[in-house]
């Protein structure tokens, strides 16, 4: 397999720990999202949309995250990312869409760049902008975390999964952008928890290849 | 079960559409987002983040369309929503998120009022906004249906799914916002297949019983 990723791209950190918590290992291709890798024509012919992170498993490339991550699982059972009943997985894909459908896409590095090129919008306004989507987002995930039983040590129960995978690295863009994080006790305590974990500490962006050379 | 939803909402949508082709019907009640419904807190208690879509199936409320419409896929089997092989799945999961994490999130209600309200974005330039991210999702997605052998007279195969109940109500919204759509001639083809469907087109917003009182 071949993971096509960047260090700070937030979707590629989720796949990174999910391979790391399977015990997966892959060759990787690094797309430089700020010099453009991922519009040339080599790169969309991998990936039209022109997006990181995709995965080479060899009879096909996948690509978004969340479908990449629900494969993994699906074909390597263990550990499983995903509660065993359906209500449960219901509860950890809910969590899990609310940063990526509700928080990410808004704060992804081509949104801001629209804002800044085609709106105009200085540094303070996009810092605004940024921060509102996550304190938006990160008050009903910590609404769902701290008014259930079913959280634990974890987002779900004792052992990372789907929603931890989601959540740890968009605690760090957010804490990127300064966005006050106080307010989110149970959320940070099960951030604190999964970095504890060599499978999340591995992933993170300052720990990958690229970041020396890039950053 | 009791459906919270309104009519013009495409994650609601959504969640009709798969409710439509399992074959089951709710309770439904309307909440009015032209009016802040989804702000008050009886609509809170109900679900924390304060949106729409929102199941109750009496042992818990459901909240984030895809994860709904997961569960109803588990707990429902017939028809299945997702292809019956691991491959397959990742496709239609990828061709969902596609529109749900990248492109409806950034043309969603909220996002349109912030814009406004916040950095005074003009009608032009939100309509501009708007159609790029349209335009930048739909050309990806024309791409991974043009480009596989995979689609068929839906988005997989001859059966409609999760990837089309997640383009139908994109495509509704991109001709309510005037965007071009003759560069996606597979994605239309398959969006007037799904039209001539039942299933889909009982769903569509024109034909809720809050359409006419409230638009």
């Amino acid at each position: 397999m071949k993971l096509y990723g960047y260090f700070r791209s937030s979707a590629a950190f989720r796949v990174r720990i999910a391979l790391n918590l399977k015990r997966l290992s892959t060759d990787t291709e690094v797309v430089n999202l700020r010099t453009g890798d991922q519009s040339a024509a080599r790169y969309k012919s991998i990936n039209p949309q022109g997006r990181v992170p995709a995965l080479d498993i060899g009879e096909a490339v996948l690509i978004q995250s969340l479908a990449i991550i629900e494969y993994l699982d699906e074909t390597h059972y263990d550990p499983p990312l995903l509660p065993a009943d359906a209500l449960g997985r219901a509860r950890v894909r809910a969590l899990a869409d609310l940063i990526a459908c509700d928080i990410h896409p808004l704060n992804n590095l081509v949104v801001l760049t629209y804002l800044k090129r085609e709106l105009k919008v200085d540094e303070a306004a996009e810092k605004r902008w940024y921060q509102h989507w996550v304190a938006e987002g990160f008050a009903a995930f910590e609404a769902m975390l701290a008014g259930s039983g079913a959280t634990g040590r974890f987002c779900h129960g004792d052992a990372p999964g789907l929603a931890d995978i989601c959540l740890v690295p968009q605690v760090f863009n957010a804490q990127r952008y300064d966005c006050p994080l106080g307010r989110y006790p149970t959320l940070m305590r099960v951030f604190t928890e999964c970095m504890k974990l060599d499978a999340f500490d591995r992933a993170q962006p300052s720990k990958q290849p690229e970041a020396a050379t890039i950053a």
